[in-house]
């Protein structure tokens, strides 16, 4: 379903921007508190501190083109919007709280499709104890639709990205790859995983995946430091599998490089691993967690902040580079 | 200065994000600091409560075509971009803390341009005490640029937009219209004034001047109530007479309807309303503040909501809707 209406009276622009504002809000629904908590006043006023710990706060975007295309229904793009912003929140071991939204919008988008949209931001915000506190409406060119999500959380202690150490083990939850055929749309942000993980001794840093396991790993990796990966052990998805036999790549390749997987990457201390393992079991007993690889000291051979499989040969392939004029998108 | 170049070498999409990335966290300079507090990763890490209060956030874009040309400089939009978002907390009598940034842009936006539009964000932030905590890149169609930034702060006792009465009289600061011929990109967002008015006993209600008076005070009237403007008082800009000159219309349409004042609009008790113009005029002595009408209760011949002149004439002119198709842009 496209944004946009080649039918003048089914615009944005023909609603009338204070009509269509009550729309969306009608839209979102419980996830829009009234003012001044809510949309409504020149800002939200929230409490200091809804959430014991630390104020974390992130931002990120759903463009049409980009993130989206007509085949995805209004909804799952909305939803998408909250959940990846979700996921950052959990890869820090936080508790999602409040969020403002950015609608940046040409005057031909459909009030009926950007309602539809609202739906699914205002289901996501639930589902996730998200209060949408406030937005913003913003014309841009004919053909145009973005959203930019800023998402606010708390974390007791949160998990960094720094941490890691040479000797460390890489674990993954999940699966990887292929989200591509709808996991990118259907995922759900690892919110208890993350506070489970932030709260672990045994855990010294994390992310979420979102370029890919090839491009995300070398974020964590200390100085002079490389990372061997067990690709034998890449927790390969149904979906990678299926998207590698249509490719001709292999599927350590799309596990590797497919990006959009929203689980985690953890960096663990080999002493607490196995304890950790068995905690994660117990408390998480249906999602898969696996050991892939571990850091090594940078060596002859082995560069520091690149990625090797088992024998020692590089695993050359990148990640996803937002702005290369040769990516493919995601 | 157009933010796209024709030259594929000098574009953001040549650059590389990572390098991208570096180049512009050297603009912002100490606007913003290393994470986990500022960018890099997935959150960033604030404290709790940096000022006292209750929390605010807002969020406001800036976008190419829109809200500046090629007529103005890249700092001059980034600086915008932040002071409209400070305006919005300076209208709740809050400090502003730290801020998100998300920038969505064509591939051929020009590095060079990106890194002046920083340079002007990251002053902006600096002179206003924000922190610049992350950000977001987003690839746009070519021949686009937006950005939006999600700002928060904190007041102890925000100052709301509900809260007046019929008979209350209303307040502006500084003066109106005309802002196009340069106030729009060169006002300071008014912090100290908006602290002094929210926590003043005798001032009930207010918010910033985006819209211009003849749209933004009917937000402020409570339900049954108009509203009498003295035209005659209205404190016109020196750049309102200019407007006026050019465009044939009089100076109190343009200080009705021009919008981007980013002056502070003000409900305020008439018992204590001498007293509150001696307290400001005592705390902020080269700050214009001016009595422009009063709240009266809807009546025949004065429907709920409008506004009329001091004959009762209606003041039919509004203000700007940012979609209707007619609308001239501001």
């Amino acid at each position: 379903m496209s944004p946009f209406t080649p039918v003048p009276t089914e615009s944005i622009a023909h609603a009338g921007e204070i009509a269509l504002v009550r729309r969306l809000l009608v839209a979102l629904g419980a996830a829009a508190p009234a003012a001044p908590e809510g949309p409504g006043d020149d800002c939200a006023v929230l409490a200091e501190n809804p959430a014991p710990g630390r104020r974390l706060v992130t931002t990120d975007s759903v463009i049409w083109g980009r993130h989206f295309d007509a085949s995805v229904s209004p909804e799952d793009a909305g939803r998408k919007l909250v959940n990846r912003n979700v996921s950052d929140i959990a890869a820090m071991g936080g508790d999602p709280t409040d969020a403002v939204l950015a609608l940046l919008m040409g005057p031909d988008v459909s009030a009926a499709w950007l309602e539809k949209f609202m739906i699914g931001v205002g289901q996501a915000c639930l589902s996730q104890g998200v209060k949408l506190a406030g937005g913003d409406l913003a014309k841009m060119p004919a053909g145009t639709f973005a959203a930019s999500l800023s998402l606010t959380g708390f974390a007791e202690k949160p998990m960094l990205r720094t941490g890691g150490r040479a000797g460390d083990f890489v674990y993954v939850t999940g699966s990887l790859g292929g989200s591509i055929l709808g996991k990118h749309f259907a995922f759900t942000p690892r919110v208890p995983e993350g506070r489970f993980f932030a709260a672990h001794p045994a855990v010294r840093a994390g992310m979420d995946l979102t370029d890919g396991l090839g491009k995300d790993l070398p974020v964590l990796l200390p100085p002079r430091t490389a990372a061997l990966v067990d690709t034998a052990a890449l927790p390969l998805s149904a979906d990678c599998l299926a998207v590698a036999t249509k490719s001709g790549l292999t599927a350590v390749h799309h596990a590797l490089n497919d990006g959009e997987d929203y689980e985690l990457l953890l960096i663990v201390d080999p002493a607490g691993a196995d304890g950790m393992e068995s905690d994660f079991a117990k408390r998480f007993p249906e999602v898969r967690l696996t050991r892939v690889g571990r850091i090594v000291p940078a060596a002859t051979g082995l560069d520091q902040g690149a990625l090797y499989d088992e024998t020692g040969e590089p695993l050359a392939e990148r990640g996803f580079d937002h702005f290369a004029t040769d990516s493919t998108g995601n």
